[in-house]
């Protein structure tokens, strides 16, 4: 069973550009190693993500375009936070989180989207016009979701590439907003359900619930042994879960996830860290951090510092709230799980105090010493919310900083110099 | 009666820095001479246009002042097309559109905004914390309104500046999105009710429709005539006359504009123009102009073309729809206001067909030789809806120029060179 499968026959039916796609899993190898594999005193129990990264864009693949073939299942992508994954496993189909944390085929980007357009949205049109994201190319549908002007609008020519459903998302959180809100959800479930060809159950719907809590629950557990000093595992690590969350089969995840939370329980117990007790604490919060856009973090941990918490969607977002699991009915599950999902505290909610308040009590729950809160270039409602978390943060004295980045490494100098002064000063 | 009249002692009550503002009547008083003044040909009804401006910030003001004390009406403000004029009106309010136009105290408005955000923005917060805008300081009310990611979120900035009141606009138009439409409509009569201690009736709301109707009807009239060659009146003054519509007093505008109208009409039927016969005609389309945001309609004409139409918040999408006049109830009358305001083709709706067809039929009924499209600097919601608008442009054989700008003058040479290039071309 050791033998090398040659995927590329695969990605050539995917419609892939091959070539190509050489040349960027190379690329994103390189990063791995440099980002990950320095490591020392990593949990040995990490192993999994690195098999999950040398499987993203081959053998988790050929998983799933297994199912596709043997069970009839769908792949249904999606780019953010809000689709519910519950409906789509429920209705038999593979959920998973689409390529767009890397620049790609920009000059062909920017023929259809303005240049001063945030990189997340540039990467995944990019990805699609390039050809080299295997979960775009396998997905039977992607859902989007009108969250940002930028996604809401770019959408509309996404949605000429790939078939799209697209998810209405709130602005304000009120009884109104709520009911559209739950009719939006019942209207994905439609969608899938039509796409998939099954319809979702009582019984498939609670164990879709089950499945994607025990995830979260198992990413919980982790990210609690975050609150020791010396912290057992990197922010790097921690967010490369919640990263392969989205890629990786659900019940493969969640074992391998307790492992680690065994494990770091144990570190925790034997005061084994992953960096010196007493190593300054980053509370990270912002924009997402797509795959392979691991920069940040590296850099973070690399000046010196440790990542103890991610505020934001590729972190404590997608783990903090479960569905309730008491719903009998595929009604009252689907109200359940519209709930737990308008509870996302995303910066495109007016007012947004939620998410501030999560701050806060984070910095405090994992004794951060300093909070880093980094916004994609163009993301007008990151950068806006960046002043009132500015403010909190001052209110309740602990150190913040906010960086605007995107994918280039052209900002990398620049970014290490004022984050180490950061870390230095706090 | 030819007296001069000091207002520095009204402007000093209303708590703005008169020094500062001094200079900013006498630098748009400049522009008003050089853009306005210099044209050749005008309608000689356009000396309203003329009075307005000179009384834009003293006389206007004064009346509006006086009101407040004679009559106890309360001036709401706003800045967005989508606020009902004609609530407020109904509820003893005084409807006005705040100063938006010009960069002002930039460096303060940096401290709670960020740099990259839309010079419209930027503009009305350093209004504001500069203390120059007699609209802004004499408003009981603001009323904003959730359109782009740039306005919702620097609301929640600006609330802590003036007393105000959010409505939430949708994104998608459906059903439900138009039941919360209307549930906010009635959320903005209550408060505006509470501000001004007068309840809606079915008679004063009757007769705010009646009048505001009388506005639009007008402006109708008056573009109209612009479907001629020559065209009898200048984009510029068609541009001022919106522009005056959401600050005069409504009855006086009306008279104004229907007077202008009139000499249009008679202009048409002698065969005189503002420019000679044979002008290359442009339509506008893009984001608001407000005032004294004059340089791209000036540089455009300069250039030797007119325009003969405008299809943005200062222009048709402001008088194309009338409130149905039918309703006998309020809740039927503030249903038709409603309705009537759900029609607007703003870039915040995705998809947005009706901006395009909206575009596509005044090209042609204006007889436009091309479209000038123009994105306030970075407004992701118009830059991205420019793709789709020069694909329809291309399909309908209609020269096409998309333009980014801002408030500053720096461009101004570079956007003249290819503004003459394309009215070369077309």
């Amino acid at each position: 069973m050791a033998e090398e499968i040659d995927y590329h026959p695969m990605w050539k039916d995917l419609g892939m550009d091959v070539e190509a796609h050489d040349g960027l899993l190379a690329a994103v190898g390189g990063m791995y190693q440099d980002v990950f594999l320095t490591q020392e005193n990593r949990p040995k129990s990490t192993e999994y993500l690195d098999n999950v990264v040398m499987n993203i864009h081959s053998g988790r693949i050929k998983e799933m375009v297994d199912h596709k073939a043997s069970d009839g299942q769908k792949v249904v992508g999606s780019f953010c936070l809000y689709v519910p994954e519950e409906i789509v496993r429920a209705a038999n189909g593979i959920p998973v989180g689409l390529c767009s944390g890397a620049d790609w085929a920009t000059d062909k980007v920017e023929e259809h989207l303005p240049r001063n357009t945030c990189p997340l949205i540039k990467s995944f049109t990019g990805f699609k016009l390039g050809k080299v994201c295997p979960y775009i190319e396998s997905s039977d549908l992607v859902v989007g979701e009108n969250t940002c002007d930028g996604k809401k609008k770019a959408y509309e020519y996404f949605g000429t590439q790939k078939p799209m459903h697209i998810m209405d998302v709130p602005n304000v959180k009120n009884d109104g907003t709520m009911a559209n809100w739950k009719a939006e959800i019942r209207r994905l479930a439609e969608r899938v359900e039509q796409e998939t060809g099954t319809k979702i159950t009582a019984e498939s719907l609670k164990e879709a619930i089950r499945v994607t809590n025990d995830k979260r629950r198992a990413l919980q557990r982790l990210s609690a042994t975050r609150a020791a000093d010396p912290v057992p595992i990197s922010g790097r690590d921690s967010l490369l879960t919640v990263q392969a969350a989205f890629m990786d089969d659900a019940e493969r995840l969640t074992g391998a996830i307790n492992a680690m939370a065994d494990e770091c329980e144990q570190r925790v117990r034997d005061g084994v860290g992953v960096a010196p007790k007493g190593t300054k604490r980053i509370l990270y919060t912002g924009t997402p951090m797509a795959v392979p856009f691991w920069k940040l973090f590296s850099l973070i941990e690399k000046a010196g510092a440790v990542i103890v918490g991610e505020e934001c969607c590729t972190g404590y977002r997608y783990y903090k709230d479960l569905v309730d699991e008491s719903g009998k009915t595929v009604d009252e599950m689907l109200d359940a799980i519209a709930e737990r999902y308008f509870n996302i505290n995303c910066a495109i909610f007016t007012p947004n105090p939620g998410r501030i308040e999560d701050v806060m009590r984070l910095a405090k729950e994992l004794h951060a010493d300093g909070i880093i809160d980094c916004s994609l270039q163009f993301c007008t409602l990151y950068d806006m919310e960046s002043f009132t978390l500015e403010k909190a943060a001052k209110e309740a004295g602990i150190p913040y900083m906010h960086i605007s980045t995107d994918y280039s490494n052209e900002d990398a100098g620049q970014l290490s110099t004022r984050v180490e002064a950061f870390v230095e000063m706090i």
